[in-house]
Parts: structure tokens; sequence; C-alpha cells
């Protein structure tokens, strides 16, 4: 499957995550603008894409920066303008942290030497990106016993990530390893993302899939057919409370009922260790018109009320693991969090696989 | 409010809710095929109206018989073609086997007799519906404090029955007493008829209201946003395990979890007692169709696969009571069921109120 993040040519070039499945279309990012707005109306989801897109959207907007009086300001405002797209994924912070640790450390030197060592910090993201999802599907695939069905929540594949994915990435390598998987696929409404993404993405891989309405699941978990529950991460606090797609906690909730493992799929850049727990965690919300329409056919009366909010949080007792690209954390996830976030990833050990 | 089901010159008229509300559409039935198909596409439905509508069926099919000597076979077709509309709600069952103790008691007097008494027994079995939705909207007011947030799902209201509406029924009784209720409506996927058909009633009786997704009401329970929860019902085993519209057992688990009671407003009528227990309730599997597309517009892969059982099953541990006409049901269920189902309920003292 093609990447969902590719630069060429001085240009960022997204699928439209909008339009999908019905309509395959590159958008293509000329500057950090281009950026925020993708990010913004969700032409790009996802916590670690979203991350990938903003820090493309730094180098963007200082190339095409003519004069050196002219840097700290453009800096300024590319940060700002990216900064407050969407609150809940703290991947956008960490990338955009990244990027502003070597544009301190570059500022000295000229120009040209800046714009091209932000280019490749935000290459080298991306890249990290990839390397990080094989490890940690690769790892999380042992928590997937042979024949099982294993329910998912929103996308968090290859479109979420810049390849392969999260929890995705975990089902795509106990596919790979012939465990004989099979998905129940979570609609996510109201953005659709189960129907629109996850399915299109386990069609391409030929994994065997099926389409749930989200108020289907606690009745799948009840008549014994679903196995194991992994979904992605938007953050996770200190303590191992994950806020996710708005729908995660109550599968969590469903899961711990019927005695169903349920775990977390998320890279250890998706751990904010400044949150201490979820409360700390800004929840976005979003438009009611989301909930009230449908691809602008009105759905609900004139006049209706919705709420919005886009993300929901798991409290750690739910969870029974943390997948990362370090290893499982397991509870007390104080210190297996702890411990790994202490813990430097050597990205080298993972590319000769 | 105007009824959902009104008898005129021969013809039942029936607003057709698969267009709510952005059309508002009254549909004429002629015959007992009408009804069927007006069933079986959800034109009309909710428990007590399939009820009705096939009761009418019934009557409109026999309406149009000539020969004395067509009658017997006239009438078992009418049976067949109406009782295997849809599998769940067991008030067509019940309806029809009123419609056809009549036919048997009358069956010996000449045709027209019998077509009025079939006729009388369909209004008699309408106009009963709305008493009884009185009265059990009226018993259920109390489990709703002042100033409770309500959480429902699916549509339980007018259109769900012949007026006034069951759990709604409970809702409105309520918001009439001045309670200062507030109402969380799932919006009760695949078929919205939360967001098409209750938002609309709630908007007309200006209670104040919020659509929400299914997947949203775990998180709404756990930030101390709804106080009671309260649904209809398709059926109702002889211990209380409940058939309802898919999400309902979902509900029922969150409900548990977050120490929220959980109750279900049905007619007497909805009770089975011929079946055991929920295992024994046959949940009917409807198009995949409805996950995959929306009004038309393919959202899903081409070729995606989904699962759509139309309802499921909530165990009677997790119900707090069954909001009955003849009172609230309270555990253990097997012993208020039975004892509720042996006593006759008196109509006409409810005219009165």
């Amino acid at each position: 499957m093609r990447s969902s993040i590719i630069y060429r040519n001085g240009l960022v070039e997204l699928i439209d995550q909008t339009r999908l499945p019905n309509e395959y279309k590159i958008l293509e990012l000329r500057d950090h603008r281009d950026a925020a707005d993708a990010i913004r109306r969700m032409v790009i989801r996802g916590a670690p894409a979203i991350g990938v897109t903003a820090a493309y959207g730094v180098a963007l907007g200082l190339a095409t920066v003519e004069r050196d009086a002219d840097v700290d300001e453009r800096f300024e405002e590319i940060i700002e303008t990216l900064k407050n797209t969407r609150p809940t994924a703290i991947n956008l912070n960490w990338a955009l942290e990244r990027m502003a640790r070597v544009f301190e450390r570059e500022r000295g030197t000229n120009l040209k030497d800046l714009k091209t060592a932000l280019l490749e910090e935000a290459h080298r993201i991306r890249q990290e990106d990839v390397l990080t999802n094989k490890a940690l599907g690769m790892n999380g695939s042992q928590v997937i016993d042979y024949g099982d069905t294993v329910l998912t929540h929103c996308n968090t594949g290859t479109l979420a990530t810049t390849a392969y994915g999260t929890a995705l990435g975990v089902i795509r390598a106990a596919h790979k390893l012939g465990k004989q998987i099979k998905v129940l696929v979570d609609e996510t409404r109201p953005f659709l993302q189960g129907t629109r993404l996850t399915a299109w993405e386990l069609q391409q891989e030929g994994i065997p899939y099926w389409i749930i309405t989200d108020s289907m699941a606690s009745q799948f978990m009840k008549a014994g057919e679903v196995d194991v529950v992994i979904t992605g991460a938007d953050r996770i606090a200190a303590n191992g409370d994950t806020a996710n797609k708005i729908g995660t906690y109550g599968l969590a909730v469903a899961a711990h009922y019927h005695d169903i493992p349920f775990y977390i799929a998320a890279p250890t850049s998706t751990i904010d260790p400044s949150v201490a727990d979820g409360t700390e965690i800004p929840i976005e919300e979003r438009d009611p018109g989301e909930i009230t329409r449908f691809q602008g056919i009105q759905i609900a009366p004139q006049g209706a009320l919705a709420k919005n909010p886009a993300f929901d949080v798991t409290p750690a007792p739910l969870i029974t693991g943390i997948i990362t690209e370090k290893g499982i954390l397991e509870p007390p996830f104080e210190e297996s969090i702890a411990r790994v976030k202490g813990k430097r990833f050597d990205h080298s050990q993972i590319k000769e696989r």
C-alpha cells in the first residue's frame, strides 16, 4: 500500500481521506497553511500521521523564506498555525517540539543549511514512524492467537500513520505470520473511519473482516465472537489513561465486563508524561454538523442540537497492556511508562529485519 | 402530534418513517400486502406500531373478500403474509393472535359481521395502545427526578406506537409534570431512528435534547451526565431478558458499570411468556447494505462485508425495572412478570384521566 505521506519535489502528497473509499484523490501541500488545513479538515488524521504532516508543514513553511531576517517571525507563525489545529493528539506537539529543537540548534547556520536540516528532520520523523510501527506490530502480534477475531475501532493503519499502522499494524503482523485472523471493524461514527478507511486497507491486504456498527460490539463480545480488542491512541497520560477516538472507552468497559483483553497500540511518541492522568488531556469538540448531517445531507430535523466530542479517555485500569515499539507495557503503567520513556529506541536495529 | 396510524375510508394512513424528518409523506395501505410491505421496509417500526399495523392489515385483507367460500383461504394467506415480515417484535404475533381469536369466534356469522368484528378489534387494539402508553408513561415518570438527564435509544414515541410512546411516553409524562428534564438521544445506527425520529418528536414537544452517537453514551455516563437510561423493547422473555434495538445491550452494560438505573418501558403485550429466556428470541438479521450504504450512497469499499443484527438481548440482571401499563415490574422478573401477565388491565380506568 502506498504511504499516506510522500514528499516529492518540494511538495507533500497526501491521500484525501475525506473522500475515500469512493474517490482516491492526492492532495498536494505547498506550505504550513495547507498542512494545518489538511489536519483540521481531517484530510489526514491519526495521531502519528498528524505528527509527520506537521513536521513537513514546518519544513515547507520555512522553505519559502528568502531573507534571514524573516526566519524567526516565520517560524513563530508556522508553529502557531500548526499547533492549534487539533488539540488531543500529542504527536502534533511532539513533532513540533522536535522541529523546534532542530531549529534552535541550526538557527546560527546559513539559511540554506537551516532549511535542509528541517527537511531532513521531517524525513527522519517520517521514516522512524514506519520503523516504529513495524516493531510495534511485531511486538503486538503475540497478543493475537491463531484463529482469533480481533475487534478494532477507527482507523489505525497506513492512513493514520506514515505506513503500516499501529493497531492495524499489529493486525497486519499477525496476518503476515499466518495466524488466520478475522477482524470486526467498528464503523466509528461520526466520521466512519472504520467503514471508509479500515475496511479499505484490510480489503487490500486480503484480511477477512466484517464492518459492524459501534453499537454492536458488546453483542459480539457476549456471543463469544471477540477474542481481543486493540485500538490506537491519541494521547497516553503518565498513568496510562488513554485518549482515543470517541467510542473507545465504551469498548473498554464492554471488554472488561466480558473479560476480554483490551490493548492500546501506539508509539511511545504518543505518551505524554507531562499529563499525570486523563483528566488533563484536552478533548476536542468538533462541529455538531458531523452528527446531524451526512455528506451534506441533513439527517436530523432542522435546528437539532448534537454533542460531538471527538475523543474519550479510557482509564488505565481497563487497559490490559500498551503495545509500543519498545515492547508491551503492563500495569502498573506509571512504572512501565516511566521506564520506557527513559529508554532510547534504536531505529537502526529494526531496519535490518 | 398526529397519530402514526389512522384508519380512514377503508384505508390505513401511515407516516413514511423512512423519509422523516426531511420529508413528511403519508402512505396509504389498501390491504394486508401493503401492511406487510410497510412493516418489512420499516416504513412503520416499533413493536407496538407493528402490532397495530398488522391488526389493520388483517381487517383490510378480509374487507375485500366477496364470497363466504373464500374467507378461510384468504385469512390463512393474510396471516402468512404478515407473520413473516419481522421476527423479533412479539407484538406482531400478539396482535395476529387477537385477530385470529375474533376470526374464530365470528366465523360462523355472516361475512359482513365478520368484517365489522375484525375492523372493530383492530380499532380496539389501536385505542388500547394509546391508553396503555399513557398509563405506562405515568407509571414510569416516577423513575425520573427533577432536573434529570434521561438517555434513550432508538425511537419509542408516537411513531413507534399508535401515539404517545413507551420510553418516550415516560419522557413525555415527566416533561408534562414539569420535571425540567433533558434527553440524550442515541442516533441509533444503522437506521438512525434517534436522529431522524426521536429528535423530530422531542423537537415538536419542546423537550430539550441533544443527539449523540451511540458510541458516546459511556463517555457521558462517566462524566456524570446521565441520570437514568430508558429504552423500549421488542420482546421480553418470561425471565425478563429483553430483546430491543441493537445497541441496547451495550447501554445496559455501561449503565451497570456506572451504577446508573436502566429501565425498559413496554406494554405487557411485549412480554412473551412462551419464551423462557433471551436465547429463545429470534434475532432479525437485516441487509448488510444498511451498514455499507447510506441513503443510496456507498460508504464502504465495494464488496465490503458487514454484519447487521437488528436487535440484541439484554439479560434481566442488567435491568433495574420494566415499566408497564400495570406498574413497574421489579426483579425477580420471573415472579413480577408471572403476576402481571395474569392480571387484566382495565383500559376504561385510564380514559378518565
